[in-house]
């Protein structure tokens, strides 16, 4: 059977377990509190990282190379698009939300509001906080300046970029971080990708002491 | 004419930088003081990162976008090997070097000790230094342990992960952070790859203020 190593607040791991869900390859999602960097953990990624998918015998780490990955050995559905130039723009965006949309704003909110209390390392910085609440603005507003030229993130068909970005929005979603009533258009995007079924386990998601917010799972939010 | 904006010690764009030249596309390179966020950079890449390629009539940002967009347009010679399990540890690496690296490592030492000088940020923080220090150790470690049992960092054929580790590698010697004693195994392969056509623009970089250390474009370190 094959297996993900995950933590249900973790948008990267999130990106994996849409993919596989979304290409229908069944796994056992095994929680992993990386934090705690246990022996076995580290020899199953020396990066000390989640995620981590077992599958064809082999223990595979990092979020995108498991995505492209599961693209070349399970092509149906796609999620990336067939022309170079499409397929650069899903991977820009990719290492958009993954990057810089980590570093300003999951970073800054969701680590610092729950990863702190979860691994013991203290207060909330509240500049950072700050700091989060002011980006995610700025993000939605470039979501929403793509989304009014395209019918999703990278262009007119559903792709890894929809994911990595409802994967973080997602987990802020979860401690209420994201203003809905910034952008119609993202609003309705999000609304999509939310009532997709292999966004289920992801709203079924709990992380004890941080009960989801109300609207979290609720597809008409 | 392909033009690449690029600043000469970031890593990101040497990867990129390194690929078009064993792929032989010709290229322009444009300086960008990518911290000054102008304008017109901003337009050409949103997220204010370099390296930014122009090409085929676009801009394309992100390394290892252009570094896969490269590879699909330009194929030979090839960057990724053709086995779906090989490609995974190559991204796997690229990863690791571009994440795991260099925030342990490049940020802590190059960035303290080069971009704070150069973006007037301050003094060095010498605890980041010394943290950077410490985990380079464990990073040329975990590199030759690697290299006891494969001939490159992927595998037996050189990769992109080459390059990555390279690239950041070639930034630290720069500023002579790295110690070529530490593993025999390193030094070689480092060797063989600084020894490249491709490499050579590389070692010809000068950044005003710092000058490289002796070392740097020596093939006989
Ligand atoms: N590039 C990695 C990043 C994964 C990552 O940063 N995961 C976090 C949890 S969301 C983690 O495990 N952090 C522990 C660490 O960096 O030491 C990927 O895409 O999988
Ligand atoms: N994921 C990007 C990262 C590039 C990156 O971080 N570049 C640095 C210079 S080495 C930069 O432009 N930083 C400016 C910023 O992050 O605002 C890539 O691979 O190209």
């Amino acid at each position: 059977m094959n297996r993900l190593y995950h933590f249900p607040l973790s948008p990267f791991s999130r990106k994996v377990r849409l993919t596989l869900a979304e290409k229908k390859i069944e796994v056992e999602l095994v929680e992993e509190r990386y934090w705690e960097q246990s022996q076995e953990f580290l020899r199953r990624n020396p990066a000390g990282k989640v995620p981590i998918l077992r599958m064809d015998g082999r223990f595979l780490p990092d979020s995108l190379a498991i995505c492209e990955y599961l693209e070349e050995t399970v092509p149906d559905p796609a999620l990336l698009p067939g022309k170079a130039e499409a397929r650069h723009e899903v991977r820009r965006l990719v290492a958009w939300f993954d990057g810089k949309f980590n570093d300003e704003v999951t970073s800054k909110l969701l680590g610092e509001r729950v990863f702190r209390k979860l691994m013991s390392t203290g207060y909330p910085d509240s500049t950072r906080v700050k700091e989060g609440a002011k980006a995610i603005k700025f993000h939605l507003d470039y979501m929403a300046w793509l989304l009014e030229q395209r019918r999703w993130l990278a262009g007119d068909v559903m792709t890894l970029a929809d994911f990595a970005a409802a994967s973080h929005l997602s987990c802020l979603d979860y401690i209420s971080d994201v203003d809905w009533d910034r952008s119609e258009a993202v609003r309705d995007w999000y609304a999509k990708i939310k009532s997709r079924p292999a966004f289920r386990s992801l709203l079924a998601d709990q992380v004890s002491g941080f009960p989801p917010s109300r609207q979290y799972a609720d597809l008409d939010f």
